[in-house]
């Protein structure tokens, strides 16, 4: 029997990346994601489709209601910054974009799900070279947070050791691009942009200006690809 | 205007009085509940309760459906065990009322929340002394978190250390009985049992004989005081 994994899963490119880095390593892989009032049920949709591709055995929806604290451009009425990457602030600031403590509370639910179902290792599309700015994406936070949850949980205590695996964290957008498809991973499935324009068939297609748009397409454009998503 | 600080509330003795250590220390309190499909609504009931009681300028409840997962007595179709506490085994096992990762999951939520209202401070009535075995009440589990959460928020970032208070951490039951006296804690308002027998007028009684009430009720005994709660 192979060994069980959970994976975040978000519906964007480096989460299917890294489920398909899970199943190359001969995971048995268990995805979850988060239905937490985004503006947009298009991330959920993509993220069913990247699940049930990428040969996911199971594929947990969890609701979380970060209204309630409002707060952040993908929750609540502020507006998704546009063309800001390569602004001469981009790389110094932290984005409005930022959901408060976002990679801690998936994180922390995936653990808890994780040992529910027996599984010691969690996978995470975390990415520190073209991050965009968020604290909770650099290997330090990943690194304390795997301290912490062997330290929290039955498992951890008992000597089986808790393993956050971040296959893309060293990767450029460029060598993301390369590994998921050297994976077979079909990113037309997938869908990145943190302010989609909805069609009228129900689907949608990205905006093309937000940070995640333009650090997609300079990925795709780098490693000499189309991106038929964007088209 | 004083600082916020925000508490989790379970509705118990032990999150009453740290509740009303973060009132007594001078912070506003925002309290946070979960609504994550524990058996019994009471407990949300008296949380609210408690809220009001020790001034809170805010209670918030967070609906998170751990029952996807199942895995415990609290959530699940799985009996808690009744008289166990002082039997062999009581003090060397991890009890089937652990819920995975409750306290990481439970914490990472309230950081999220603490970062959106510019609150730095959080308050966990953890307790490591007459803690019944769970390996996320541990004060290094604690330390490990706020940790992480140093890392992994902007306001860590940026430099405002979060700090993660555990006025409990160090005290019996009998201590934390007397100390919530001495705050003006009414435990009657506090419901502690994993197992409380709903009455027909739609409030609860606790049975008596699960971890919870036993150690409460040892709590009561040693501090020499009536516990009304529980006749």
């Amino acid at each position: 029997m192979s060994r069980r994994a959970v994976v975040l899963l978000s519906g964007g490119m480096d989460s299917a990346v890294a489920l398909a880095e899970s199943r190359a390593s001969g995971f048995e892989a268990h995805a979850v994601s988060f239905d937490y009032g985004q503006r947009h049920r298009a991330e959920l949709v993509a993220a069913s489709r990247v699940a049930a591709a990428l040969g996911a055995v199971k594929h947990v929806v969890v609701r979380l209601d970060l209204r309630a604290f409002g707060g952040s451009a993908l929750t609540a009425d502020i507006a998704v910054p546009k063309d800001r990457i390569g602004t001469p602030h981009a790389a110094a600031e932290i984005p409005v974009t930022y959901v408060p403590a976002r990679n801690t509370i998936f994180l922390s639910v995936a653990l808890g799900y994780a040992e529910t179902i027996g599984a010691a290792d969690l996978f995470i599309g975390v990415n520190a070279i073209d991050y965009s700015g968020y604290p909770d994406c650099r290997p330090e936070f990943i690194e304390a947070f795997e301290r912490m949850a062997n330290l929290g949980t039955k498992m951890g205590a008992e000597g089986t050791p808790v393993r956050i695996h971040t296959p893309l964290a060293r990767l450029s957008k460029r060598g993301i691009v390369e590994r998921g498809l050297a994976l077979g991973v079909d990113f037309s499935l997938t869908l990145t942009c943190y302010d989609p324009i909805e069609t009228t068939s129900g689907s949608a297609r990205p905006c093309g200006h937000c940070d995640a748009c333009i650090l997609r397409a300079e990925g795709f454009r780098a490693a000499g690809v189309r991106d038929e998503t964007a088209e």
